[in-house]
């Protein structure tokens, strides 16, 4: 078990790198560079690699046909050109032999991910919590953890099955866990909603997915949606993002420079806690005026019937959703002035992260990504009005990826180890599906 | 004029690496692998070197002799060793043939510093902005910016001149201005205190300086600073870290994992205007509750009588500071009040920054330095007390270098291009002064 996904090696201060340059290394940390390269910016030919990454042309093919035996390029289609002359080969990333599983385990679902190294979800499951335990759970927001690891280990065990079939060598797996993660340990420590403390996961999924299964990472929800989200905005020349978790809590995942920061101890981005107002509403954490307590999901709860099946923790929170979504679209009065508060209580806390960040872009998530048609545009207005200067602008948008981000940053943070060291790959001369 | 001191070329997420490695790359990235390494852990021998770095002793051999014609290292005493054996010798920066130079200007003073690659403060001077323009200028508050420009170039010149009576090439100089930075245009957009706009410095700064001077950068103080700080909590291992400066306004200089995160435009940090209190004061900036208007030092002025010599922006900042040193021993109450509000009001700031960014080590500068024995321990105590996890602990210090920290990180961040490419220092063969 690692203890983080994603976690690099913490260079000293300006020592970005953390080893020398040696033959090995340089040819490593060459594959790495064209791999990488092919990964953001899609298939191209050996000319326009070297060209683009200031490699000779020599090198580049060498390295290819490297990359090649280790499955994790393949020949492609003629490039099309303007000009005349032979026409180029492309080479792009295979999505045959190499994949990555996330998973996000939260007290409404299971979601599981398989991508492949060329980005395409290969298998995807989602389950909704409650319809998992109810038949042997009494109180069904009280789950024993061995009962849920282990509907977590059989939908893993699905994923890795699908993953043979398929060829695929699986890179490691990634876990979002309910709650705050001792990154040591590779535990959960606490899962307020799940009743859990302390739950050593990685051991525990370990010892039930036997002993060849791959590389196991706990990561935090925020921040692997925040890597999932990545890609969309880096094709747009956006590095510097903050991805927003809205459910009962409120967390954020934050990159810069394309980087994911994760605070010394891996607990950057705990917004939900950051004090808003000093005459606010008591948080169940004991202080006043806490951002969870004006944007949390109970905030829109709250103004409902208290037999309203949106409140019912026994429902699939996208079926909650919806419920919610009809009571808005019929123009209920109670719920169209929650959402109006909630505007102005997404502003001053995300002012609050463009002050502190000074991100180009602001990723709204979980309920807020929902209704993303009914924040953005009013969110990205306010935060206007309050910027001091022009090309501070932050840009809102909602998740593309729903309620699947974490699942999908998990299998892309899994991912990271074969970008970041291609020779972890098998060759295609040994089992693929080893 | 480079648009930035401290930027990295922006790499796409992951790609830590934004050049391949080819035969020259390599020896040039090995050679900034040395200096940094010896930069960073001190004087040690070859063996030693080679043991620590991973590069072979041949190699390690070769480039500290090309170090050594760069006139970076040069040979030191005997290294002492328990063993018997042939004594090594140890190689070590030089501190004879390369220099950064910083320059604050400030509402309050200039300060200039001048810091060989070894670290060691070579030339420094500092003069009170109000002693410097009495004689000329009738409002003492709105500076005109052609005065107060030719008064920087002299003092920059003065710089020069040391060095290069030293025989010190100077890589670059730092300059961090009194407000927001025009990254692209090299000026400063606004500088309230002294009534400015959009003042090309750079460009002024290049005119007067003639043809022949080293980079000029500008970068903002909070960040400076923490570039200031940032090695004497490296060699404790702490490399995630928030600097907030203390004067008029309040801003904070971030590292995570060692690296300065500037935003996606430079303008984080900007924490004086994170709104703590929507029922709080109205900032200058219009919002309420700004962090500002509860720590800013107009707080701490405000509860004096107004004909209080602190009171008074013709005092030099030190003048200032120890008058209320003298009147804070004497037991005044207001003073003592306000500094016990000033604790809690710190601490809610600085909540917000830890549950944002999960910094190991949180560091007062300013006033809030000079007073660090008053606020340190009291601001620990009660960070402390609202923690959430024992491993989030962050540990908070006064800055040990006062009001120059902005002009000695600036002079660090002019030696990092060195640090990056040792290659751009001249070789001792040609004249080392040009």
């Amino acid at each position: 078990m690692t203890s983080s996904a994603t976690s690099s090696p913490g260079p000293g201060r300006g020592s970005r790198r953390a080893a020398p340059v040696g033959h090995a290394a340089m040819r490593s940390a060459n594959l790495s560079l064209l791999l990488r390269h092919l990964h953001t910016r899609g298939g191209r030919s050996r000319a326009t690699l070297a060209q683009e990454t200031g490699l000779s042309k020599a090198s580049v093919t060498s390295l290819v046909s490297d990359l090649a035996e280790l499955g994790l390029v393949q020949e492609g289609q003629v490039e099309r050109r303007g000009t005349v002359g032979r026409p180029g080969t492309e080479v792009r990333i295979s999505p045959l032999h190499v994949a990555g599983i996330g998973l996000e385990l939260n007290v409404d679902y299971l979601a599981v991910c398989l991508r492949d190294l060329a980005g395409e979800v290969r298998f995807t499951s989602s389950v909704p919590m409650p319809y998992v335990l109810d038949a042997t759970v009494a109180d069904g927001r009280a789950y024993p953890p061995g009962l849920v690891l282990d509907r977590v280990a059989q939908q893993l065990a699905e994923s890795l099955e699908v993953a043979s079939r398929e060829g695929l060598w699986v890179a490691g797996v990634t876990i979002a866990p309910p709650g705050p993660i001792d990154y040591e340990g590779g535990s959960v420590r606490v899962a307020a909603n799940l009743g859990w403390t302390d739950v050593p996961l990685g051991e525990e999924l370990a010892a039930r997915l036997g002993p060849e299964h791959p590389a196991l990472s706990l990561e935090n929800d925020a921040k692997l949606s925040a890597l999932a989200e990545a890609p969309r905005l880096a094709r747009r020349g956006i590095t510097d993002l903050v991805y927003l978790t809205g459910d009962m809590g409120v967390g954020a995942g934050i990159l810069a420079e394309g980087r994911l920061i994760r605070g010394w101890s891996g607990f950057s981005g705990e917004v939900g806690h950051i004090g808003l107002d000093p005459a606010g509403v008591r948080c169940r954490c004991g202080r006043r005026g806490c951002w969870e307590t004006m944007v949390g999901f109970d905030t829109v709860l709250a103004v409902l019937d208290e037999d309203d099946p949106a409140r019912s923790g026994r429902l699939p929170m996208l079926d909650r959703l919806e419920h919610l979504r009809v009571l808005l679209e019929a123009g209920d009065p109670r719920l169209h002035e929650r959402f109006t508060l909630l505007v102005d209580d997404l502003v001053r806390g995300i002012g609050v992260l463009v002050d502190v960040l000074n991100p180009q872009a602001i990723v709204l998530g979980g309920y807020f990504g929902y209704f993303a048609d009914l924040l953005v545009g009013r969110v990205q207005s306010a935060l206007d009005a309050r910027l001091l200067a022009a090309d501070g602008r932050v840009e809102v948008s909602g998740s593309a990826l729903g309620l699947d981000a974490a699942a999908i940053g998990g299998a892309a943070a899994a991912l990271e180890r074969v970008l970041e060291d291609p020779l972890l790959a098998p060759p295609l001369s040994a089992d693929a599906s080893a």
